[in-house]
């Protein structure tokens, strides 16, 4: 495996910093208090040294909607029937789930991937059906995924980057849906960081306390029959994770090696950014991120990358929309910077 | 005084609670695990309540831009020379300032007034001159205002709201620009809340630990010069506030009376906020949070007005720019509740 995938560790490309200098000179010359717009400030400068330019965009935003099912529903770790993933990958392509009113409410492009839920729906129109089989293994029991599984996720997260690339876009945002996927995502990040299931297992689309312990148990399970101090973080992916984590972590890499920045979402999606930056820590610097998840392990996640998110919303659904609710904040910041009048060019006196 | 300005007392409209139940019945419906969007959830259901329908809006958003001098900036409480609410008065109509960036780029209505910067500037362009003083009173010193200044400024800012109703507002927010207007915001609010200086005062628009200190002691002068137990919130404002204050509380009065709801922006909007909450409690109701503000004597205003504002991003600029960075996630938050398809619309399988 590891020949095919020698492309993870290439590396990435570097922050412009003459453009996040010259972006931290031009703020302080706007006419308003120095630093009195605080994180706006940071979102613009950090977009200039990524794009390595004085006139940064968010646009176009390219999310990626990765959809897939997780055999380790089976475990009785979700409130709701596996069936909701084929479902809602329906819902998401017809334009009613959360993600997709934002999308078009945000002007955001979106690819929806069908990964692989259990049933293959066939075709289904606006969405991609790279189908990697029906649902991932179930942690609890077996690996998630084959080598050839593994390989074809990751590769397929690079080459959708690729094609946002072509397509022109400034902003990459992955997504998630599937039935069950806290519980790899939650697996995963146990491995990575070597924290008890307690401390990351919440309750998702909205377990109760027994429900939750109970997951906790699942997770435990996993992470017996998995985790080895010889085995990698790649390999420990390719057990815990699933098809739409092992993707993500394709896209990332590669949006850090080819200079495209990451706004990285909540719970599901920072797992996957976790193993993306133990794959290849110099992914980190390109990645904003965009909530604090109220799925209470998150924030372990958040020290472990020392991540600040930027908003605090209550937002616990996944599926790219604390991304796409960062998305107008960060046009705000690159409008203020571009376009705000510096203390010389207004006549306005200075402290 | 209380005889012509009855109006202040008069009731609040009420909010409908029918349309705030079947608000949030409907968002129980959306095919997202409940409560999954947190308080993106709660900004749509507050709207439907407020507007008393199930289609809310925040637009069109109306900002009121009030720009005045205020006497104690002669007491050195801020780092930058008074001649610049003239010079920035200029910027923030020819569209250089922050406000006007982010009014253009989120599409809000503005209207900016010159309540009375020092020097007069004669007509500008997109200002409207609706001087009540060359500034207002030195609070350490003097009132801020004659009571008919007073009457005049809440005065002006009912009509500026009977105007944008008439124009199909349907979201409030007012800024302030001035210099030294952090000082008369603090004493008010230490007045209403029977605070300590030292309690509220901040740096403002930068100043260090020791300006810091010299501003609680022009706050306490202040104090002691004007607050009796007699004196009622009016006469407080009055004494303590400036125009843009009196302004601002006369517009939120008038919005909570007609329906209008109304978004805080920071510290010294905030200081407002809670004047025109003590004149009139059902004012309460119509109000929306933006932000913490940087200025660390706003939490004490956030609590005692029982608020918890939705962004905390480190801003500290005022001029509505709190505001106006809300207005997109609210919109988001509409449109979510009126495009997403429910459980039954997607034949999405419930928990």
């Amino acid at each position: 495996m590891a020949d095919s995938l020698g492309w993870i560790q290439d590396p990435c490309h570097l922050i412009d910093a003459v453009a996040t200098e010259t972006a931290q000179r031009r703020q302080d010359q706007l006419t308003k208090p120095r630093g009195s717009l605080g994180r706006l400030e940071e979102m613009a400068i950090r977009l200039c040294g990524m794009q390595g330019t004085a006139t940064p965009s968010p646009d176009p935003v390219q999310i990626l909607q990765f959809v897939s099912d997780h055999g380790v529903a089976a475990e009785g770790v979700s409130l709701y029937p596996q069936a909701v993933s084929f479902q809602m990958l329906h819902n998401i392509a017809r334009g009613g789930a959360a993600v997709s009113v934002m999308a078009e409410a945000i002007g955001a492009r979106m690819e929806i991937f069908d990964l692989g839920v259990v049933t293959d729906p066939g075709p289904i129109d606006g969405v991609r059906s790279e189908r990697l089989g029906a649902g991932s293994g179930n942690i609890a029991r077996e690996p998630a995924m084959t080598e050839a599984q593994l390989r074809a996720a990751l590769d397929l997260g690079r080459a959708a980057v690729e094609r946002a690339l072509d397509n022109g876009a400034r902003l990459l945002i992955c997504g998630e849906m599937g039935i069950g996927n806290t519980t790899p995502a939650t697996a995963l990040a146990c491995a990575l960081l070597d924290l008890e299931p307690s401390a990351l297992t919440g309750p998702g689309t909205g377990l109760d306390a027994g429900g939750v312990s109970r997951k906790a148990e699942v997770v435990a399970r996993a992470l017996a029959l998995h985790v080895t101090p010889a085995r990698t973080p790649l390999e420990l992916l390719r057990r815990l994770g699933g098809f739409d984590l092992a993707a993500s972590v394709g896209a990332f890499i590669t949006a850090a090696q080819r200079g495209l920045p990451i706004l990285v979402d909540g719970f599901i999606i920072s797992s996957a950014a976790l193993a993306a930056v133990r794959l290849n820590p110099g992914v980190r610097d390109w990645m904003l991120f965009s909530h604090s998840s109220a799925e209470p392990g998150h924030r372990h996640m958040m020290a472990a990358l020392n991540a600040d998110p930027y908003l605090d919303l209550g937002l616990r659904l996944g599926e790219a929309t604390g991304g796409e609710t960062l998305v107008p904040l960060l046009r705000l910041a690159c409008a203020v910077h571009q376009r705000m009048a510096t203390f010389a060019e207004a006549g306005v006196s200075e402290a």
